[in-house]
């Protein structure tokens, strides 16, 4: 037992992934809640609502500012968010008039939502590039075995002879699909300020919203701090992901345990049996699948957003997102592992 | 206590919805089911896979055939689906030479997930409706009512004063946003035969599903019948819909405890306190916004559908679906519902 | 498509249950209703709180009377709840001095809550009885077959080879503990009154608690309306049923993929594949423990319930507790009928 | 964003518990998984299948071996459990003859489910304490405030008024009845071997298994790797406990939104408006028991466990379980926290 497998000392070898985990970190979303805050402050030196000044000093100071942790830990402890004590820190270091300048008209929201959705847009690319590797090897297998005659199974029962371009067919078709929504996924700024209605900016409110959004590369859509769709959206997505890896695990721990349609190497070696080889990375592609499968239903209770900030619905966002994320990129991972362990794919000829 | 709320003698009253429950009767599945085997028998027919007078008699009799029900119930008893008895039964009416070509080259997948994508045709497109008019009452709650202060909440606390238009919006735009997607939603037609590969139709297999998918007014797609991708598509919608009105009944629920902002009439009776006049359909869109977002878990799960046909999986889906259309239909109906008694809405004058 | 799978017109044939289904009727919420009000008005009867005259026309008409259910329909849609309108047919149907003594000093919920009780009480005892015979079956199959060998097999992999009695033991234990836990499950009055203080009933308030409790065979506890670990009991201990006969059921689909350690007798048909004999039942248990499992996340989402009564977490609870007991009750009984089915159980001789 | 909310670096100020995450540690967990090497060397030492000495020198390495981390993950990636490398490092570390009498006869499961039970065990107690001391602290507001008059509420309205004693009894009963079932949980050791038959230690097996339970404290029942009840029962209790705080931190945020029954001190701070005191501590209760309430469901899924071991049943729970500890300590935590904050409960004099 241990906290959480995803970055836990040991299991993280099964279940994490590196590269994924260091676009989460509390490195990363420190340095994109900073890169928010200085979009912000350009956008409001730009419109005239700060000195020039002010926000090429915040700018500046945002691009390499260290905060402290233990401090910004103690403060979540009682106000709930990271951002206010973010915020003095950051002032502190900014100094001077400029200091008065930072975070103006925002909301703890625009900060932490505006950074998930900097992170989600690494990740999403890197998730893309697995998707077509996965692809490319899918392809691979066709050429190499896609004529080998399989059983057809329905019911889990034999049911007509088809052939592993059939089977290969059904594994490969969600990830197209999917890789193509990565692609299209709009991905939102969120702006709003204290009660999603920018009243500090008065009429410059949309001028400084686009600003930002452009600066950050993200969609320029009105804020969302209560209506989460966006975020279900994404965990709809991350769910279809790993439910087609999911799938195609499944199908490889079945064709495993019937033993004479495939052939795979370097299978998890047993404390108590020397000779097994367990298909690990499939079957820990249905553990991912159905983990997602349960996480996603707190994203749609979380839709569930009183008034205009829920703290109870926001901070269940919290515990859910990140780890889905995880269990996705560790599927990614341990799926194009599997497939490289595939030696033969078919009946033995 | 009593089994399903959604066409239960009594609490239907409040949890039903009757134009919506007879679009996902038993009559209407049989329909559907027939229509299917009717245009599959005039594409084979067109083809010519199977004679055209056959093909005409055979849609001549799903036009209007009435299978035996307690018969139907019997075999999907043993056969865990009720096509072959159905086809059995079909075939009879149909009688003659053209007996046999009845369900020609198709399977019990092809039918029912044919006929679930036609209800749900059916359905979405008097949802899109409910939608329009829901969008309506907004826009004429916030002509009456939209200037009115009313107080900003975060976190539970008051925040900073808003109008009454600042929180119409936040309830507004999820369910635009849901209103084209029911627009866009893709349904595609299922076709792939015993086991996904069509092997009965030979060359004609591609032109027999184009020529189904045009009849039937479907997406002609390849087979979907392990890749479940689309009816988590569809759980994704439902639970967006009735979380967006889960989210606006909270609100309304917390105005009227609040009491001075909201002025409702006719809220429901108390059995102790006459006097009472309780926010029922608010609170009825919590429960249902919460239902649909633990049903939809079971769809993700049901992404893990082993080989080319899943019973376990597949039948599964079967308990969720329909469940998750009425908790929509009966969303819509109470949101409805509720707006019309919103007699005031922000800061007594 | 169709509503409820559990009480379907066909479907049933597959998922439902008759002999629970007829436990969960409205008839029998209704005759528990009126008991909870029959002993309501014996127990203020025999405390003095009403006259005895009354408490005696009171319960005699409870014995038969049969309410107006289009009413009840209709009534329910505005209060959200039943019993208002019950009542007032009640005190209809008892006229004249009596009227006003129907129901004195209670609430919807004492009636509703503890009309589940009554059912669940009924439904538990079948229950017990079917696991009764479940365990008598898997005995007979392990004198039967006990000591044939079996491959014993972990992750998906022949590991050593173990005895169908080994095999057995796993599906039998936790039926075992289930049928215990059955017997011992504590099954509460709930009597609370408008707002759980029974503050019409004064000093006897106690006393009237516990000769209803005696009355109806209900452990005499105090009010559970706001705080609802109860319900999740309930949900818990039926999912642990239906997640062992799920164990037991993708075991022997396992076997049936597998072919040789198994013989089946009579399966379902297939409309493609006439020579096809699946493991129907033995599928059906997986989705009815997936089900399950995806369901009981509801009632613990109910457990936050808001202030003395939540109408939003009560409803969600009326959505979710009657399925899950028809899909116990199915599971319960396709456990029973597969069992049967078994002709063979370890390798062929 | 990110990874896991409970060990975040600032995060876990909010969501996180030190002295629990300490218990669930990697280091907690590679004592328990050697105490439980130890103490099968024992037994089988005891019992004449290992030489004694063997026994004392295994008993005595496992005391204080610190086995290679990276080398632990590097093999789980694999093999996807720890335990074929742990006790590859253990036979080395000691040597000689007694490193062939390291975990005879045991697999993976016994070490790392005894291991998870070990852990449970001190985390238990713990829980046990916290509830004590939350029990106290209501008690000690009834004292000072149960007196008061608070309007009970129903369906989101006021009803008729009630005490704070009533409202702090419904907060209260359900914690005494949990740490009566913390008390009462039974501890189970997990041994069963390859195949859960223990066939490598013919007649002494009972007596082995035994004299392992005895040493651990755990109690000594037969294998349970594939029957998983023992999990889900435990993630009932979480979720029975995370629900019960829900509901007193749901009750506490909507009597901070009222604002005139209830007084706080020392909320937390908002980014946009500093004068604002949010109830963190009551929304986050509400978000840890929809958060468990979510999770649970995966355990009731691990309950079709195929076979004699399932990898994507077990892994699933090894996701799960942990972080359903850290809520529920963070729960327990985060109550204590907030009733300190009361300063008056009820109606203002």
């Amino acid at each position: 037992m241990s906290i959480a497998a995803f970055d836990h000392p040991f299991l993280s070898g099964l279940l994490g992934d590196d590269e994924v985990a260091a676009l989460l970190s509390v490195d990363a979303d420190i340095r994109a809640m900073l890169t928010f805050e200085a979009a912000l402050a350009r956008a409001e030196g730009g419109r005239g609502l700060i000195p020039t000044a002010s926000a090429e000093r915040i700018a500046e100071v945002c691009a390499t500012f260290a905060p402290d942790i233990a401090l910004l830990k103690q403060a979540t402890a009682t106000d709930g968010v990271v951002v206010p004590e973010l915020v003095r820190q950051l002032r502190q270091a900014v100094g001077g008039a400029a200091a008065a300048h930072v975070h103006v008209g925002a909301t703890s929201q625009d900060v932490i939502d505006s950074s998930l959705v900097l992170c989600l847009k690494t990740v999403f690319s890197l998730f893309a590039g697995r998707i077509d590797d996965l692809i490319l090897k899918l392809d691979g297998l066709d050429e190499s075995f896609g004529g080998q005659p399989l059983m057809g199974r329905t019911r889990m029962q034999a049911a007509i002879p088809i052939t592993v371009s059939d089977r290969l067919r059904s594994w490969r078709a969600p990830f197209v699909q999917e890789r193509e929504r990565l692609a299209h996924q709009i991905l939102p700024l969120q702006f709003g300020g204290a009660a999603g209605t920018l009243e500090k900016l008065g009429a410059e409110a949309d001028a400084v919203r686009t600003l930002i959004a452009q600066d950050l590369g993200l969609a320029d859509t009105p804020q969302w701090q209560s209506q989460r769709g966006f975020v279900a959206d994404i965990g709809h997505l991350l769910s279809l992901i790993t439910g087609a890896a999911g799938k195609m695990g499944q199908d490889i721990a079945l064709l495993a345990q019937g033993g004479d349609e495939i052939a795979l190497s370097g299978g998890g070696a047993s404390s108590a049996m020397p000779h097994k080889q367990n298909p690990v990375a499939a079957e820990t592609l249905v553990a991912l699948a159905r983990f997602n499968a349960v996480q996603v239903s707190a994203l749609y209770q979380s839709l569930v957003h009183e008034q205009e900030r829920s703290g109870a619905a926001w901070t269940l966002e919290w515990l859910i997102l990140p780890q889905m994320v995880m269990a996705t990129a560790a599927s990614l991972r341990l799926s194009l592992q599997m497939l490289d362990t595939i030696a033969r794919l078919g009946a033995k000829a």
